[in-house]
């Protein structure tokens, strides 16, 4: 059994002008021998977002804490701290902050895609 | 895209001497046409346990808010909000609240194992 906090983990930084301000954390993983799905957990800084893209694999979202959107079919959606996301693959999105403070959900993946 | 607070899915309570005081929901699963793992979030009261089992399948936990504890190998380990735990398949596992506060903790399956 792991047990850890998700800030111990390493951190992978994403800041350009497709994805600004964001931390992500691969917490459970293949080193782990989490052989079915993947665990991760993104920090967005407030005016931060995501990457608005679409690939052939599902995400499953918790929002740990904080206020964002995610983009959806051409509107953004509020979510915040307890707010669940189910995006099937192939379905474009994108998820940014809309508060003052950091904006922090867990996404998983199944294996087979790329961890981080 | 599905997009859903965590409490407004169907509550399935556990209060017995084996699992007390425990709440579970799944939030994203087979009906989401999520074919690949389970998404189920537990709320435990304060005093409140869940069941001490063991069984084939993994878990990940992710611990959104309050204070507990899980049973690891003969032990009682401390886990508050932002903890992971991985919980290998056949490993012996038991989560409590150690807090005044619910513990909310979201925890996903392989599909194929029980949704709650």
């Amino acid at each position: 059994m792991k047990i850890v906090d998700y800030q111990e983990s390493p951190t992978h930084k994403y800041d350009s002008e497709a994805a600004k301000g964001v931390t992500g954390r691969v917490v459970i993983g293949k080193e782990d021998q989490a052989d079915n799905f993947c665990m991760r957990v993104f920090t967005v800084e407030p005016g931060g977002f995501t990457l608005r893209h679409t690939h052939d694999w599902e995400h499953e979202v918790f929002v740990h804490s904080g206020k964002g959107q995610v983009y959806r079919k051409g509107e953004w959606r509020d979510i915040q701290s307890g707010t669940v996301v189910f995006i099937p693959g192939n379905e474009e999105h994108q998820i940014k902050n809309r508060g003052e403070e950091d904006f922090v959900f867990v996404c998983l993946i199944p294996s087979g895609a790329p961890e981080i």
